[in-house]
């Protein structure tokens, strides 16, 4: 069975505090939600301001394949701001449950349901598709929900949504709730919020009810704790709904390509400012990472001991993390790709070395780890860049400054330049010191949140290029720019070793 | 019906890539844990290593009331570990399913059950209460894994737990596949990942199918996508399972201080370095945030309408965020918490003034709030302290100083100090200035991730108390020392205003 998928980052995901998406960013993920396959995209609000029409115009004079919606309220100025965009349907919202109809609205029943009605046939005389989504219906009774729903078709509605609005259903509940209005003639979705974190299985278990579309975000973004993630519901019904082990098909489809859900994710993720717990299913950085060595020692025996699906499956990819839960296979494999080769003895003595520092509360880098490895090796790499002096000067009325002092194959450079911060004059006055010895672009400059005091640790993560060899490196002082430039050269130093 | 929770917080969730708790962490944690109401406690898995074994002695010698347990393979040599670790019970793990025993062990089911058996019997010998937890049991045939069940039952197991090691369960399979083990003659526990987002939907279906006990971590750290989240489902628990909307009783209840789960969840999110998405059912920083105006009008009038549980109710609390989908009413209401009263024509003002910042894509902070309303108003807020001017220098063969001119009250004031960088360098030398005229406290200095180039924006928010008076501010800047020194003198300038 074909299962639709209407997704609502643009709208309820920019709804999460904290994030906004100016015209250009919701053009750019809208464009990947219709390349990756997503049949509606609810690209916004249009009442809400004069630069959301601009970005939802935007997305609707691109001739995109999905249905382009925007979000309304049963007000014929909201339906007029949508016609204005020139969507091809409106997700138009009506409060059903008496908490909303009391408090927000002071209507009755019947006075919202004529308002539905009214606002349907407007809608409809105007050439839009409808899909009237019942906000609150979880705490609304069932007959007023089928009453309404009933006249709105009659109106001339094409599609019913009632909403979990509260994320207050559970998996069990949500079958039963669901199962309710399938008989009415129309396509109904599923529309599931995570207050409780049930979005995803609330979603899963409507479709098991008999719902054929659903409402969800990329990264499960949304007011409060958000709403469905559609990665995680698409990949398990994927996945997880074979009749039986032998099956090589699904008995639900989507229209979703499926190994592009890490790139989109990422792409949402980067564009909102809203980071992903490590642990996020599907799309987290964590979500095919592996430490401890009973599951880092399956996991090289045969990957699907600790891997439901492969990594591949979504565009993701597999991690090994060395800590103080490493086994000694995870351990050497780790080293094996840093292009180490250990001994039995040196083997354990690098193993030790890494539980003592976990014991400590340490995380251990690769840096660490190749660091560990060669004082056990004794082999001290010949570092081709080494950094003898940094001076910076900077102020609210210093333009700030930095000289550095570098050795390079015994030769010393001085080099010095300004830059929009501190960190930035140093690592200018870097790359003017390397720039005729090696050709290095800076990917990515990443630091940590940090939190503490002021004398806290602050790691800094580059990401550096040469050629097509893309490598990270990263140091961790109380000193951003010391952490910085001493990142980069180590950086630097790594990427002109595998010349 | 009661039931019961195991944390393996510092077990299973210690086992996140990345995440390293050394013993004095675990043994806050533990204690908290203990001090909710947790029944039984993970303490770690003592064959792992000496560092691991002191810290689960020091939570076994402090006499808490809950169950103290150590993870265990079926060695005798691991659990001659826990013994000398003095835990009250074992958590014995199995691998049951053909392809943790054909890839990882080599072993065959007969050979498995004789380990499990054997081992069984030695932990019952030697007093320890053992719970035996059958590995990847989703993917193990039923009547092997009742068979094993049953033949470590009589050699002395005291509970079980077949366990969703990949989190493959949905959760209409989950009740199913839980229930098939509530005849044993032990209690059963429910222990399921979260790869595919379902680990709380499962763990609430196994409860439903008769489990009395589950397996969970704060957050839902751990392994991959991680474990169930103990807050969601114990809340789910407390919430969502009243036979009908009148009841004040749900109809599982736990032994867990609910009002506590915030804070527990911060202690371990702090102790862990394991950052939380903001969007975090029950616990994350947007859980009971609102933004669009719907919602916050909506709010106002009545929490209940768009809040399924009191933020109260878990040590939690509201918060209204000021955005592009901001509405006039919740506009208004801030502005009030801020101190500010204004007329109808300056709101409307301000809020277009809000909204046209959405619209370029940026999130009006309160200090933005403030400073757009002052501009509105007309009232510039006299600020007590001035900077002037700010010199610092640094690198790696100097020791971080700086200097600042500020104006206090229309005196000059000039000091420099040290630091271990040079943002604590300049933190040092203002607060040398304006120690006089203010007992000023940094509570929190918080630096958020950045991703981008060297020249990014960087924002720092600093936590500052006087006496009883907590105030946040924030600055971006792309210069680190610059934002920090704005930040702290903005948020000095606002405890003063306000005394």
């Amino acid at each position: 069975m074909k299962i639709e998928v209407l997704d609502t980052t643009l709208r309820d995901g920019e709804q999460t505090p904290g994030i906004s998406l100016n015209a250009v960013k919701k053009l750019r993920i809208a464009t990947k939600l219709d390349e990756i396959g997503i049949n509606s995209i609810e690209a916004g609000s249009a009442i809400t301001s004069e630069g959301e029409r601009e970005a939802i115009k935007l997305i609707t004079s691109q001739g995109l394949k999905a249905e382009i919606l925007s979000f309304s309220r049963t007000l014929i100025k909201d339906v007029d701001y949508c016609l204005e965009c020139d969507v091809d349907a409106v997700n138009l919202v009506v409060p059903t449950s008496d908490l909303h109809l009391k408090y927000k609205l002071k209507k009755s029943q019947s006075e919202m349901l004529q308002d539905a009605v009214e606002v349907v046939e407007y809608a409809k005389d105007h050439g839009l598709l409808v899909e009237l989504a019942a906000e609150d219906s979880t705490r609304t009774g069932v007959e007023y929900l089928r009453e309404i729903f009933k006249a709105t078709i009659d109106a001339g509605a094409d599609r019913i949504c009632p909403c979990d609005t509260l994320g207050i259903l559970t998996p069990l509940k949500s079958f039963n709730f669901y199962k309710r209005f399938t008989d009415l003639g129309v396509p109904v979705s599923a529309h599931c919020h995570n207050d409780f974190g049930l979005a995803v299985a609330n979603t899963l278990s409507a479709i098991d009810g008999g719902v054929s579309r659903f409402h969800g975000t990329i990264n499960g973004i949304g007011e409060r704790a958000g709403n469905a993630a559609i990665e995680e519901v698409v990949v398990s019904l994927n996945t997880l709904y074979k009749n039986n082990e032998e099956d090589a098909e699904s008995k639900y489809t989507t229209d979703i390509k499926i190994n592009q859900l890490y790139k989109t994710s990422k792409l949402v993720s980067r564009l909102s400012n809203a980071y992903l717990a490590p642990n996020k299913p599907i799309v987290g950085e964590n979500a095919f990472a592996h430490e401890s060595g009973i599951h880092t020692d399956g996991v090289i025996k045969n990957s699907a001991t600790y891997e439901p699906i492969t990594p591949e499956l979504v565009g993701h990819r597999r991690k090994f993390i060395i800590g103080k839960h490493v086994g000694t296979k995870g351990l050497d494999n780790r080293l094996k790709e840093l292009g180490l080769k250990v001994k039995k003895d040196q083997l354990n003595e690098i193993f030790y070395k890494v539980k003592d520092l976990g014991d400590k509360g340490k995380t251990v880098t690769d840096t660490d780890l190749e660091a560990i490895a060669e004082h056990v090796l004794n082999i001290e790499q010949e570092k081709k860049i080494k950094l003898d002096e940094l001076t910076i000067v900077s102020g609210n009325k210093i333009r700030p400054t930095a000289s550095i002092k570098i050795n390079v194959e015994d030769r010393e450079l001085i080099e010095a330049d300004i830059g929009i911060g501190p960190v930035d004059a140093a690592i200018n006055a870097l790359n003017k010191g390397i720039k005729n010895f090696a050709d290095i672009k800076l990917e990515e400059y990443h630091v940590d949140a940090v939190t503490g005091g002021t004398n806290a640790l602050i790691e800094v993560i580059v990401k550096l290029s040469s050629g097509d060899k893309i490598i990270s490196a990263r140091a961790t002082e109380p000193d951003i720019i010391n952490a910085s430039v001493e990142a980069y050269i180590d950086g630097v130093n790594r990427l002109l070793e595998n010349k």
